[in-house]
């Protein structure tokens, strides 16, 4: 990076932590951006330098989508606020079937936070937003005093392109359709509450943070008549499924035996207390789509590396109650309600 | 609004606090969405209950912006925190000549925070967009422990278009060009500050919070080929000047006699050791456009309502050290350097 004369004393990236004046919108803030946002975050369109982002989308329609992340702590094992806050919005976008193509990202920091943590946050973010192939294009930051924040709260929103022919949505659920999940269930909640509480498993479970457009995208390819996709995120796949049953109108009936769980989760879920059908989930989807298609799909899933442990899991039933039902290991029936209160704040 | 069967006991919106549960991703957070928020923003895509917003945009170039929102107080004379949200985001998008059409709004939510307010908020942000006449599309909502936020902070994302032959951006001053702004300098700041510090002005000084698309779009109608826009926020004019002119590679000269700012702000500003040069707006812009247009756009300006007090306040040289300088009213000169260190925190 060159010299600039607006900053004759650089930013101490190794002991110096977050001011206010970091976000006062003058020299200390264009300081922090050019000598820590951009060193990492180099889009054509963010070096710019101005207060918005101007492209020329591809043909079709597009998807907007926003998110929040607030995760506690801020590095996990398999990923950190930086790469989940990606993940997320990608994800998002992805779930209308859609491409992600632009970011926008937008910092909300506490005095007092390390400078070299932010930039390894910043690098993170960074990282995965080139591996998923999406532009950071324009950004903000925000600084609250000590004590009016905690550390780094991320917020990005996504723009994708949807292909033509494209229908997904929550509400296009039809009964007989089949439901599927593309791996195995609850292993960010666990991992992020392993990490919180200290708890020393013998084998560490992994955040499964992960983007899964490209995912989805050899699932449309496959089969484009696709209805329903959604990312079991807060809540988990109990309360993702609930929602979509609410949505369409209609219910579900899912086999507990054919969800893939690992059985590390399903033991430290029973340690703690939890159950895993709600514990959220940063890098699984669920997808609904005609009972005729379901095998195709299952094949196209398992073809991907971020579906090769996808099942099969159940129905979709008339029911104007839209209950979601699960048939037990054990050959009985519970009702999967929505989750009720809250089992693992700040998840993400 | 239909009673909801998930449901059965309302939420207390006069007397309720928020809770973790909100931000759960569970029954507690749809509750919220329903009852609250939905009651306010009645997008269509947004009750479409997805977790992305899908349109077919207008043919042309896009523009997205991004900003947080930390202001503190939440509520202040002119203001809060959710018209601010909207009018903020709005005006960066329109800064490039675009017209605004959809928001994505992130909310990140302090524990204990009472209903009431949020839906004060949530109803005032609703107002703003329908006033400016873009849509809310899609949001996310996160709940953080007491003591880890500050009430609420908002995080709005928004996107427009600009029209065919308009390129505006803070790279585009050209020496002789003129410079202009739109109305009375330092407002939003002193507002902010009176509120904060308890100060009992004879006058209360309002707030100038707006949106400033349709000033922007009977600007661009009259004068096609302006150079720069930006609205001077954090850091205020002095800083604003700054940065476009050390991202076009050119000085400024201006004259403090034609910068418009109150009697009534200046002597708080005296009071309170500011400059008002440096104090946040967040309903006034900065355009810069070739000399032989100035007097057509002033024109164009004053005959908007906000921009009646426009004025023509100096002109682009050429200084290869970026240099803005102002003449002073005593017929001196200074150097209006950047803001240096934080004048006010959680201006916007």
């Amino acid at each position: 990076m060159i010299a600039d004369r607006r900053f004759p004393v650089r930013l101490d990236l190794e002991r110096g932590t977050l001011e206010l004046s970091h976000g006062s919108g003058g020299r200390a803030m264009a300081q922090l951006i050019s000598e820590l946002f951009q060193r990492h975050l180099d889009d054509e369109l963010l070096l710019q330098g101005n207060d918005q982002a101007l492209f020329q989308p591809p043909p079709g329609r597009l998807v907007m989508s926003t998110d929040g992340h607030v995760i506690s702590p801020l590095f996990f094992p398999g990923g950190d606020i930086g790469s989940l806050a990606v993940h997320g919005t990608v994800n998002d976008v992805a779930m209308a079937g859609a491409r992600p193509l632009y970011l926008a990202v937008g910092f909300i920091l506490e005095e007092g936070f390390p400078l070299a943590d932010l930039a390894r946050i910043v690098e993170s973010l960074a990282r995965a937003a080139k591996a998923a192939g999406v532009a950071v294009v324009t950004g903000d930051t925000k600084v609250v005093e000590r004590g009016k924040g905690d550390g780094v709260f991320i917020t990005t929103t996504g723009i994708g392109v949807v292909p033509d022919g494209i229908t997904i949505s929550g509400d296009q659920a039809r009964p007989n359709d089949r439901i599927l999940v593309s791996g195995w269930i609850g292993d960010h909640g666990v991992a992020i509450l392993s990490q919180r509480e200290n708890l020393g498993f013998e084998t560490q479970i992994q955040s499964d943070s992960a983007a899964l457009h490209t995912l989805v995208a050899s699932m449309i390819a496959t089969v484009p008549d696709l209805h329903c996709l959604r990312d079991p995120t807060r809540g988990g796949l109990a309360t993702t499924l609930n929602e979509l049953a609410h949505q369409s109108g209609v219910g579900m009936q899912i086999r507990e035996t054919d969800i893939p769980i690992r059985s590390e989760v399903a033991a430290a879920c029973e340690l703690l207390g939890l159950d895993p059908l709600y514990v959220a989930n940063e890098g699984k989807l669920v997808a609904i789509c005609p009972p005729e298609q379901a095998t195709r799909l299952l094949a196209a899933m398992r073809a991907h590396p971020l579906g090769v442990d996808a099942s099969i899991i159940g129905e979709v039933v008339e029911d104007p109650q839209h209950f979601v039902q699960m048939e037990t290991g054990f050959g009985g029936s519970r009702i999967l309600d929505w989750l009720v209160g809250e089992q693992l704040p700040r998840i993400c």
